[in-house]
């Protein structure tokens, strides 16, 4: 049977999702508590390959196994027992054989979370990047309206990304404040390599007064990425959840 | 002249406030900086010692300089040049010649951060800690009333603890909940060894409905602290800030 996976990761210690050559990836950790509990070399699908350093939570995954005998809802808390401190399984459930994380994603949510305050604060570090307490959050998002809806993306593509197209739609952008943190929340149907990163560095530099709504405008017709923001650090960046039909 | 810091510090990697023979305490890498940074060796006075893995939002610390050509406010910003990430200097000030962050202080408060979860979230675990979800806020606010004035809080003094008297004055407890968060501020003129650790066990105690009001009057009158909750772990603690006149 295929079993669908809800993940939640510290992405701090990872070299990313996927497994890579050197550095430790949450796939592999994910595949290695399988094989501790079912026996089986599994391989584990992710809904996406999120950066090294990049949180989730509410990655979706996927695997087969034989072990018709257990039930599916069980895998949650017996794979906890054997993943580490920054690996946990949210939820596990029976999916349908032909269920494949990647392929069947309809919606993903990022989110960023960025702090602002003219010092280092240490207890926000870990998760979340700090900007200067000069930034207009209402010019943030006025230039936010600019990315909602199907476009070429192309200007938001990092070199690497080796995306067919890079048409995708944003359904979504949510900013909130609250005391001094700020978040940015993307929801689309998918995101090209750093998409997000760079998108939410070309919204902060619409905050700092230093990008304008057509700038934006003018970033989606040239395609050229030179035009945009910074792209951000990956610890404020998390895989908040993915969407099925 | 005398030099008044608000610090802030991710104690995961901390054995506490205080210098111990073994492991690295904040106030020497904070004595360290200050050295680097004026060439002089002092030694920074703390409100108060935080244990092991304990965080600080607004701890206090001073110490004395004989760099009276450095303004007061600009030891923040040097400091932070030499700290390591998880240390930082929010704010610096001249202080009073016979200012003592210890002995003037007058109230502290300290949050605890409970989370509410079936399962282990790895983003909360850094700094929060993991609770079932059948617990009761009304019962854990309905005993926190036993705690509010002046008491002697024999029963939450951890033994290891040399406080002279064990009668302290708690002014405030405040319960919020937000989305799966609990967090407990407790404010008072000073806390006993592990009191606030396991003040908040024995109110995690009564939401489990295992200690009544009744309960937690009669532990305040035994003083025995057999009769409370567990000792909560520190790296859900933090120290938020302190007041003086």
């Amino acid at each position: 049977m295929r079993i669908k996976l809800t993940v939640s990761y510290d992405g701090t210690d990872y070299c990313g999702w996927q497994v890579q050559p050197n550095g430790i990836s949450v796939q592999s950790v994910l595949e290695e508590a399988i094989e501790k509990i079912t026996g089986e070399k599994v391989k584990v699908t992710g809904s996406g390959r999120t950066d090294a350093g990049v949180h989730a939570l509410g990655q979706v995954a996927d695997f087969y196994t034989e072990k018709d005998n257990i039930p599916p809802e069980n895998f949650a808390a017996a794979l906890n027992t054997v993943l580490p401190d920054n690996v946990s399984v949210i939820k596990s459930e029976r999916a349908a054989d032909d269920f494949n994380s990647r392929k069947c994603a309809k919606k993903k949510t990022y989110r960023y979370l960025l702090y602002l305050s003219a010092v280092k604060l240490p207890l926000y570090e870990r998760y979340a990047v700090q900007i200067d307490k000069n930034v207009n959050i209402n010019k943030m998002r006025e230039v936010s309206k600019v990315f909602i809806g199907t476009h070429d993306f192309k200007c938001f593509n990092a070199s690497g990304g080796g995306a067919k197209t890079t048409v995708r739609t944003v359904y979504n952008i949510e900013i909130a404040e609250k005391d001094c943190m700020l978040s940015v929340s993307v929801t689309g149907s998918g995101f090209l390599y750093n998409m997000v990163r760079i998108m939410v560095g070309t919204l902060l530099k619409a905050g700092q007064g230093k990008l304008s709504a057509e700038d934006a405008e003018k970033m989606l017709i040239s395609g050229k990425r030179s035009d945009g923001g910074n792209t951000l650090p990956a610890k404020g960046l998390c895989l908040m959840s993915v969407e099925y039909e």
